[in-house]
């Protein structure tokens, strides 16, 4: 059986599934968004493109961005990046203040809440016009000038990140933060409210799956070793405290957003992106998880 | 550069330079242990096995046995061990009390010492002669009969083993154990008083590259999918509160005992271990640690 | 209204109430006891003693003797015994191990059980024979020789004693304790089997309100300040993670244990003994905090 | 020997005493003050009223005015004040989120930042010109219309205060505040920054040591059981997490401030207030603690 048939059989086993997770409802821009879409879109290293379901529709990548806040800023600071925050999973959820507080202000790795706010700050620290900057990136690797913020949604999450401004300044607290953190909160909602589709999202996201290069024009994007890490760090820390679920159950590295989507790579092969937008008690998306799940049980392409 | 040569270059490479670990010093035994040794070796499953240095000297592969009793745990017991213990990893010290209190008495995963705990009472409630019928079992995988507990390691870490004996007994507590704790701890330093050389490691755990298959006569150690979990698990949660630092930086999974043992595992491909008694701060072998960082990066052989 | 008439009137009305308190289930010999049991009795410097119900019947003080055993251990250490053992309030229930992790082994305070069980360990160290020389000591300072400790109490509580298994152990990990932990263990079940009436309680504990004087024949039990000290920890520590409530409430310095017993102090006045098994969430008596915070209210006789 | 030569005895001895503590360095405004200062005033119900060394003197009572705030949002709101903020020691520093995460919001006392934050919102709530009604309240019970705010003192905190907007934002993410956090924090500033001298500061809070009643026009500020409680709560959770030392050493309510002033209660007799500067490691006033410890010694006038 091949991609496409897999894909097909996998989604519509799922599709007819009853969903049991909620959707994010702390963001009210998100509950609106109707529970119903699922889509999934894979792009492989060998030019196999394959959507189904919702996979042209743009929905709200949240926390997915912040593996493209960390690419970038490795990019620039390069392995410094790791003197300001750790490459270890944490054990606790994604806005949890617990562990901060016992590590002076390092966030264990840079997908928790705090850890994404750090590499803000160095992301502000760095650019010029960071909030053009850094879109301009994302659509530099993804050859795609449409790409997005949502006003709407970073307002959304910013009317209500009493969370984030707790951690934001608990970190600078301990001087760990550079800039002000109302900046570093503005610039961070607006990284987190980017939109794309799954179809966009695995695009975007295959050059990992390819040593750091891009696949069009074969531009390197991250070095490979730099790629590698960003791999492991997804596959360690992706999903905050299911992420060793994801390894056990799934097995690649990827990463979730409370939109609902999920972003996956299997190195060497290919990208998938994953939505739908009622999420389990962890935060991840519910029909995301099982799809990929059976999906890579089925494909026997799981890495281990 | 084919495998026997850059281990060659790698083993003499990192050999020269300093080590800045330090022997295991709660264990009376584990000290007195020449710190020069080291060894690797490796097995592929393509049948070429190559070995440099102590690669036949025994050594105590402590907390590596983990690894096996968990396998046989789960053939015996099979998804049911996950009601037990988690799959996540922990963010905190081998022998951390700390999340044991907050999860009411369920290990976070199999490799914490109190996660090796609750699977040796799993052992000992389902084995007849557990000292017995364990080593047979681990014999029978690796075709080596001549493999041994070491009673004076065993006794050794039995004198001291206060933070152990807390452990099992704070897990008692929360009803999370069935057998008496004296008992299981007997059992649990049996097994971590294993000994082995890489060479014997190497071959043991090739399995694991091998989808559960052992090699020898082609018999199903463990299914296609639990030979994969047990990838992710050691990918995830190996290396105590480095394992992201392991994923980082080796992008293996493997597993690290106090003795300065670590197997390796790359899937489809081979199986490595490495062997050098002194340890950095989080308890993992510095050579080893270094001697894989440099092997994987060389070889471009990492999962990622 | 004197003291009599005030204390059988508080009494008569608590009694009528509901007890929604639930008896010590953790202890298979403290759950046969009659939940109806309530007894009252004032000792006061003026030389009044009053008691009413069952005043006279003796039951398991459990925790109150940890204010014996420190007792003890100060008179013979004096203030060395405060490097091992903390004077602060721990936030935390009675039998946490979550403090001691951070603290490397010192408890908090000497009425939590790791604080109570280093408290014996030190009396190990200084007694030649220490359950004898400990209720030698109880009976001397009581004047009574008809004291016991009750050894099906003190085996019912070992049988079940997982938690402090696991805390003495965890401390003697940190190398705070010196004894063997079983040893220790030991002694602490039968000090914590004493067995005494609300009579015997509020004469035994009389001096504490004497400046550490024996009102019998002036002897010094403790000296003014030792007096003192031990009353402030009592105020602030005395009931585990109820303890601000109960000064809040009640306003005076005083010990519980899970047996249903109370003892409070007011310095200059008098001692208080109350009895009801039955227990409150925090594990003190239910009835016995409401006869003491309506007692002190109506006697104005707060501390505070 | 009488108060006044007591207390000018132990003054001058501490005096002669080296001054080991440390000037709060993170408000730039207090790191200014002359660290020489020290000074005492008590006030007694007896109408004795004694003052030595810089007694006459204005400083910054920061968390002082805790106690304060508590006063007047308890006789506003009376006892439901305590479904916002618990009666219990934390175990844990002043600023600590640590417990904050456990307890969903709900700061374990109101002397805590966080609980002084959550009593600021209910005074917020109920008052009409927080800010001038407050002083207006202050100026009252002390019959002293000269006392000021500092607004300089109140900006130099707020410019530095991260961890204030943290604890702020962390309990208003669990939805245990109703205002906005910086409109919260400037109210907070302002209790902080009141200044008063030591002999302002015993003759306002002596009506704590009269049941609750001022002394001059014998007007009940808060009901005598009210009162109790007050000095109860300041007993058990006046000084952080060294509660238990300053109840164990001085023995009597208090609280301090990071501008080196102690406020101490002795029921039914006086008030006594201290002022130095130099803070020991907990954050409370050096010499302030020395001063009480020895005058409650030598007076033999502890509460226990």
């Amino acid at each position: 059986m091949n991609f496409e048939e897999l894909i097909q059989d996998v989604y519509l086993k799922i599709k007819s599934r009853e969903d049991k997770g909620e959707r994010a409802s702390y963001i009210p821009e998100l509950s609106n968004v109707d529970p119903k879409n699922f889509g999934v879109h894979i792009s492989t290293i060998n030019q196999v493109n394959f959507g189904i379901g919702n996979y042209n529709d743009k929905f709200s990548i949240q926390s997915i961005s912040k593996v493209l806040a960390l690419i970038l800023a490795y990019r620039i600071v390069g392995d410094e990046i790791w003197d300001r925050v750790g490459v270890e999973p944490s054990g606790t959820a994604f806005n949890s203040l617990f562990q901060l507080e016992a590590d002076k202000g390092i966030p264990r790795n840079p997908f928790l809440n705090g850890g994404a706010i750090v590499v803000s700050d160095i992301l502000l620290s760095n650019l010029k016009n960071p909030k053009e900057d850094f879109i301009d990136f994302v659509r530099g690797i993804s050859n795609n000038t449409t790409l997005e913020y949502s006003n709407s949604i970073a307002q959304s999450e910013k009317d209500v990140g009493y969370r984030n401004v707790a951690l934001c300044n608990f970190i600078k607290s301990f001087g760990q933060i550079e800039n002000e953190p109302s900046v570093i909160l503005d610039f961070y909602y607006d990284l987190c409210s980017l939109e794309m589709s799954c179809k966009e999202l695995s695009e975007l996201f295959l050059f990992l799956a390819n040593n750091g290069l891009g696949l069009q024009n074969n531009e390197s994007i991250l070095s490979e070793s730099q790629s590698k890490r960003i791999n492991a760090l997804m596959q360690t820390c992706g999903f905050y405290d299911e992420s060793g679920e994801f390894a056990f159950k799934v097995g690649l590295p990827g990463k979730s957003g409370v939109g609902g989507g999920i972003i996956a790579i299997h190195p060497d092969q290919y990208a998938i992106a994953v939505w739908s937008p009622k999420l389990n008690k962890k935060g991840n998306s519910y029909k995301g998880m099982m799809f990929l799940e059976e999906f890579t049980t089925r494909s026997e392409l799981s890495l281990f």
